[in-house]
């Protein structure tokens, strides 16, 4: 069994989330209410130093980093596989995977956020506008990426769900969240829609997880 | 014969300059000047429509993403491996990667420097601080992570060199060039000093890379 240390709207718990449920890896989970800095608590930096979400303890282990999470999922439970067979079409899939965690995401945090209005001063629309900026900037990439290239298909890659895909989802409703038209973005908004059929990103989205009543927390 | 899209000072290329020289895969190289905007001229988009640096051209196709063509070069070129042998160790030094990959240098790249002046008016001093304070934030997660853990050795993964090490380096070089004091973090000042003993990364180095010149450069 399995421990995830998540809260409903982060993006890269998010991400581990639709991977578990794709792998139909049951798992405990123990919630971290972001909005009250309950990461930042001591017990959780016992769990994780750097305080983020999310974590996955595995046994006595704990492992941190959405990305290293997922690769560890794809290497004990490769059934389903979420990565293609080729080390080529596999670096596709990993450089789309992290247009969005590695060039994306990061920039538009709650820890950024609160730099930006702390130390720079930022008044809420122009934080917004920093976060639209940065979520538009990646969909247009991502966005260039997949229309160019008869790799993509109903998914990301062809018509098997990827850790791409697993990547795109959250990145699409946090930028629906924050009022950016991702009909702008045809494919990325088509790849949204078709894996939003499947229970699997259903049962991860932030407002499925939020009225969950999540045993594990009741015990914190 | 593989070719290396990058330019000296970009932190992510180096990281892959240092993987290629440590799995001694030789490779021509095309520079783009970052500074001068090459990166988003139209023969280089052609390449990489996302204008970010590096990219990896094997045969027709085009690489792009660090992460993603060190996975792909691990794959491909596994002597000497660059990831330690179980899942579990693995997913330490991809954690340890990201915390650098995803955390700390997306927000302090050239882009993000660019936003801060150009819409949101901040001086020269602000985007330092600003940089400074981002890479404080990562080198305090990595030394946190690394000095807590007896898995740590001479390298951040025992005593072979990983892709944790390949990620650390740079971001090290960077702090430095920022006027950080990396001796703040005693572990990851004592690893990046014991890497650049080594002749892969010596070569990698920017400093290195800077006054050699670029055979395909000319061409471009």
């Amino acid at each position: 069994m399995v421990t995830l240390h998540h809260f409903y709207r982060s993006s890269a718990s998010f991400r581990v989330r639709i991977a578990l449920n794709l792998k139909k890896i049951s798992y405990e989970q123990i919630v971290h209410d972001l909005d009250a800095g309950a990461q930042r608590s001591p017990a959780y930096l016992s769990v994780n130093p750097q305080g983020l979400l999310p974590a996955l303890a595995v046994g006595r282990d704990v492992l941190t980093q959405s990305a290293a999470i997922l690769e560890f999922l794809e290497s004990t439970y490769p059934d389903p596989p979420l990565l293609p067979a080729t080390p080529m079409e596999q670096a596709r899939v990993r450089a789309l995977f992290h247009i969005v965690a590695a060039d994306t995401h990061p920039i538009t945090t709650m820890r950024v956020a609160r730099y930006l209005k702390t130390v720079l001063g930022c008044d809420e629309p122009t934080i917004q506008h920093w976060k639209q900026h940065w979520l538009i900037d990646g969909l247009t990439a991502l966005e260039d990426v997949l229309a160019s290239d008869p790799a993509t298909g109903r998914f990301c890659h062809g018509d098997r769900v990827s850790l791409a895909d697993v990547a795109l989802v959250p990145q699409v409703v946090s930028a629906l969240k924050l009022g950016v038209i991702v009909e702008a973005f045809p494919t990325v908004a088509r790849i949204h829609e078709h894996c939003m059929q499947m229970d699997a990103f259903r049962d991860a989205h932030p407002d499925a997880c939020q009225f969950q009543q999540p045993v594990q927390a009741i015990k914190e």
